[in-house]
């Protein structure tokens, strides 16, 4: 048994298989119609405390709630086939 | 048994158990040190397919992956004793 980890991937799958259903029942409690759900792992990442620990943030409006800006990295095709391979290696 | 669902909520706890498991074998076997898990409901949320989905995105450095614009509601203690009763009521 483990009692704290600061990334999610260092949690256990009996921890995590509890988190959905619980964020789940977050968002049908608030009744959030449009919402976003945001894990956070490390400092460039908007982890601002050391403890694996999900969001459940409504969406009101264009104005409140989570903004995303999403820019993707500069790659090649030949680049993505090398990662895919190297990940699913190691799947 | 349900074959679609648009929004997280949707979603039976059976199948929402093996979502979080999962992507922590794509951040290990990805060797990602820091990353976002995020899942999106809704168009406002930028959710651009409608069918529930996440996602794992690498941070390598401030410039690539999700950039994080987050501004609170203006509310007040009342506001928030309010939904925070209306939540636990149904939870």
């Amino acid at each position: 048994m483990i009692d704290h980890a600061e990334f999610m991937h260092q949690l256990p799958d009996e921890y995590l298989i509890d988190v959905l259903p619980i964020a789940k029942r977050i968002a049908s409690a608030g009744e959030f119609s449009q919402y976003n759900v945001l894990q956070n792992n490390g400092k460039l990442a908007n982890q601002a405390v050391p403890h694996v620990h999900f969001h459940v943030i409504p969406k009101p409006n264009q104005e409140t709630g989570l903004g995303i800006r999403w820019r993707a990295m500069e790659t090649t095709k030949e680049d993505i086939e090398v990662k895919y391979k190297h990940i699913m290696q190691k799947l």
